[in-house]
C-alpha cells in the first residue's frame, strides 16, 4: 500500500493537471439526449477524475430516456431523489466504461499513475453509494470526464482493449443473474432475449458448465450471436413456443428462464407458460405496471428472482475472464459512436435493430458506425 | 406387509360392508354450496373407501366458491379439466380431513383394519394425481364418504383426536412454505395474515428456531392467536406499517415475508414496501389479475416464491409433531358444523370473522358453533 504524499492528495495537484475547465457532456432531460458543455467535475475525498475511453449504451439508458417521467417518479418513491423539485430531473448517462486516470482528489492514495487505464462498478461509495450514470447529480461516462472512487477502481490488464473493458459491466450483470438463479450444471437454461445481457448470461452459464443452454430471440442476428457466445441451440419465439420447447428439454430437471428482454408485457406470458418448479430470473428494467395472474405462479410453485446489478466481486471476476480470453467479448461489440452522434444513435437503437453493444467514445465526434 | 386375501380385495368385500348405497354430500356449483344425496363412491384399484370424521374448511374452499367462474377458467387453461363442457363445473369440496377406513378396493393390501382412523395428503395418485376436494370428479371430504389411496394413507396415533389430525394439512402447507423460503434461524420473518396458514407458518418457524417472528393481522383475535402459536410480537397493519417495522428489526439480515392473506391486491404493496434482498413467499390463492410494478422487485433484487401445496414428507412431519404435542393445534380450531350447516358457515366465513379453522362433521347435522 502506498502512503499518499501531500502532493498526491491536495486539491492543488488537481488544479495543476492539464485538464480543461469545461467538457462536452451528454445529459438526458425531458426524455431527450442533449449534448452540452458542463464544468469538468472536481474529485472529492477518495475520488479520482478520469477521462472516458469508451462507454457502452445500455438498454436501461434507452429505458431511462424513453420513460423518463416514470423513472423519476419511481426514483422519488424509492428515495433515490428528493420528492420535491430540489433536484433537477436530469441524468448524465453512462455506466459501462473504461477510462484513464487524470487526477486524484483529496484523501486518495494515488496507487495508479496518472494515465493508467481503469474501470469499476458504477457506484460512488464516496457519495452515499450513488449509482454512476443512472441517477441525477452524478457525472456519467458518456461525458468526456467523470469521477470514480479510488477504492473501487481496477487497472486494466495491459493487453486488454479499452472496448473490451467497457463490456465488463454487462458481463458482470449477466454473471450476477446466473449466480442469483443458483443454476446447476445439470439444469436447463432458457435465455429469452439475446441483447447484451442475454449474451452475457449465456457466457456466464457456459463458464458455469450448464449443459443445455437454449437461447431465444426473434432476430436471426441475435440467435447467431447466442450460438457464437456458447448457447447450445437458438430458437425463434415467433415461430415456436420457446418455453414449451425448453420445458420439454428439461423434463424432470428444473428449468431456469432468464428474462433479458425488458418488455414488461412478456412477464405474464413467462409466468403462465413456465413448467412446474421453474425459476424465472427477471433482468429487464420494467417500470410500468404489469398485469399478472399469480395463480399460475402459485399452482406451479415458481420462483421469481429479480437481478438488477452486479457486485464488485462479479465485476472483478468478469474482468479476469476478459483478460484470460475466456469470453469472446467481440460478439457483444457491434458499433461505436462519437459524442455528437449519441442522440441519433438512441433513435436508431430504440427502433428494431441488430446491434448488441454500441460504445460511445466521447473524446471524438462521429455518427454511429458498425464494427466487425 | 400383509398379503391381501381374495376377500380383502374383491369388490364383493366392498358390497358386503355395512355401507349405504347413498350418502349426504356437499357439492359446490355455480358459486354456491349444495347439500345433496350422491351415491357412495366405489374404491378403484389401490383405493380405500373412508368415512369422514372431520374436515377443515379452507380459505381456498371459500375462494373456489366465491370465484368459481375464474377458477374453472383457470383449471381449463392449466389442463386440470377439459376445455370443453365434458366435465361438469362442480367440486365436491373437502381436502383437510381425518377419516375411518370402511372398505378396501381391488389391488389393495388392507394393511390397516377396517375402522382404523387415518389421514393423508389430499391426492389420488391412483387417479392421475388428482387433488381431493378441489378438482371436479373427485369425491371430497365434506361428504360422508370419500376415497383415499392406500399407499398415501397414514394411521392416526392412538391418542390424537380426529380434529387434530384434520389440521395436519394446513400445518403441512405452512411447513412447506417455510422450507421453500430457506429461512435460517438468524433471519427475520414477517407473517402477514394470522388465519390457519399464517398460524401454521408461525408454528413451523418456531419449530425451525427462527429467532424473530413478527405476526401481522388487523384482528385482535388473530394477533392473540399468533402469540399463542409462538410469534414473538404481533402488529396491527392498519395502525402501523408492518413491513417497515419488520425491515427495521431485520436490519442487515434478510427479511422473509410470508403472505398468508389471500387478497391479491395486497401483493403489490408487499413488493413495493419490502426491503432490499427480501424474500416474499406467496401462499394465498390469487386467481384474478394483479397489477404489479416489478421495478420495485428489480431494484431491490427481491425473491418471490410461490408455495401452494405440501409434500407427503411435510405432511408426515406435521402429523408427527401433532402426535408429540409439539404444536398447540387447539389454537387453530375455532368452530365445528354439521353437514347441513356448511352453506351458512360459508356465508359467515366469507364475512369478516374471528374464526381460524372450522371443522365440518358430515356424519351429523347442526349449525356452526364455536369451540374453545
Amino acid at each position: 500500500m502506498v502512503t499518499p504524499t501531500r502532493e498526491s492528495i491536495s486539491t492543488e495537484s488537481f488544479a495543476t493537471e492539464n485538464t480543461p475547465q469545461n467538457m462536452k457532456s451528454i445529459v438526458m432531460r425531458d426524455g431527450s439526449i442533449h449534448l452540452e458543455t458542463q464544468p469538468v467535475p472536481e474529485p472529492g475525498p477518495g475520488q479520482v477524475l478520469v477521462k472516458t475511453l469508451a462507454c457502452g449504451i445500455c438498454g436501461s439508458d434507452l429505458h431511462l430516456t424513453n420513460h423518463s417521467d416514470e423513472v423519476f417518479d419511481l426514483y422519488k418513491k424509492l428515495g433515490m431523489m428528493p420528492a420535491d423539485d430540489s433536484v433537477k430531473p436530469e441524468i448524465m448517462l453512462g455506466h459501462e466504461y473504461s477510462a484513464e486516470v487524470v487526477a486524484y482528489g483529496p484523501e486518495t492514495k494515488a496507487t495508479l499513475p496518472v494515465g493508467s487505464r481503469v474501470t469499476s462498478i458504477p457506484v460512488l461509495m464516496s457519495q452515499q453509494g450513488a449509482a454512476i450514470g443512472v441517477t441525477p447529480e452524478v457525472p456519467g461516462a458518456y461525458s468526456e470526464y467523470f469521477l470514480l472512487d479510488e477504492a473501487l477502481m481496477l487497472a486494466l490488464p495491459e493487453h486488454l482493449p479499452a472496448q473490451a473493458a467497457a463490456v465488463t459491466e454487462p458481463l458482470a450483470v449477466g454473471l450476477h443473474s446466473v449466480k442469483r438463479s443458483g443454476i446447476s450444471a445439470d439444469e436447463v437454461a432458457l435465455v429469452a432475449g439475446c441483447g447484451p445481457i442475454g449474451l452475457s448470461v449465456i457466457a456466464a452459464l457456459r463458464a458455469r458448465g450448464v449443459g443445455h443452454i437454449i437461447a431465444s430471440d426473434p432476430r436471426a442476428s441475435g440467435r447467431a450471436r447466442a450460438l457464437a457466445m456458447g448457447a447450445h441451440e437458438a430458437v425463434d419465439p415467433t415461430a415456436e413456443d420457446e418455453v414449451a420447447k425448453a420445458a420439454s428439454v428439461a423434463g424432470a430437471s428444473r428449468l431456469v428462464i432468464f428474462e433479458c428482454v425488458g418488455i414488461h408485457q412478456l412477464l405474464n406470458g413467462f409466468i403462465q407458460r413456465a413448467p412446474v418448479n421453474a425459476c424465472l430470473v427477471v433482468t429487464g428494467v420494467h417500470t410500468a405496471e404489469s398485469k399478472v395472474n399469480f395463480a399460475y405462479g402459485l399452482v406451479k410453485e415458481l420462483d421469481i428472482k429479480f437481478s438488477y446489478m452486479c457486485t464488485a466481486e462479479d465485476f472483478a471476476e468478469c474482468l479476469q475472464q476478459l483478460a484470460s480470453g475466456e469470453i469472446n467479448w467481440r460478439v457483444l461489440w457491434t458499433g461505436k459512436v462519437g459524442i455528437d452522434g449519441v442522440s441519433a444513435a438512441f433513435e436508431t437503437l430504440t427502433q428494431p435493430n441488430s446491434h448488441v453493444k454500441v460504445l460511445v467514445e466521447p473524446w471524438r465526434t462521429g455518427a454511429l458506425e458498425a464494427v466487425e
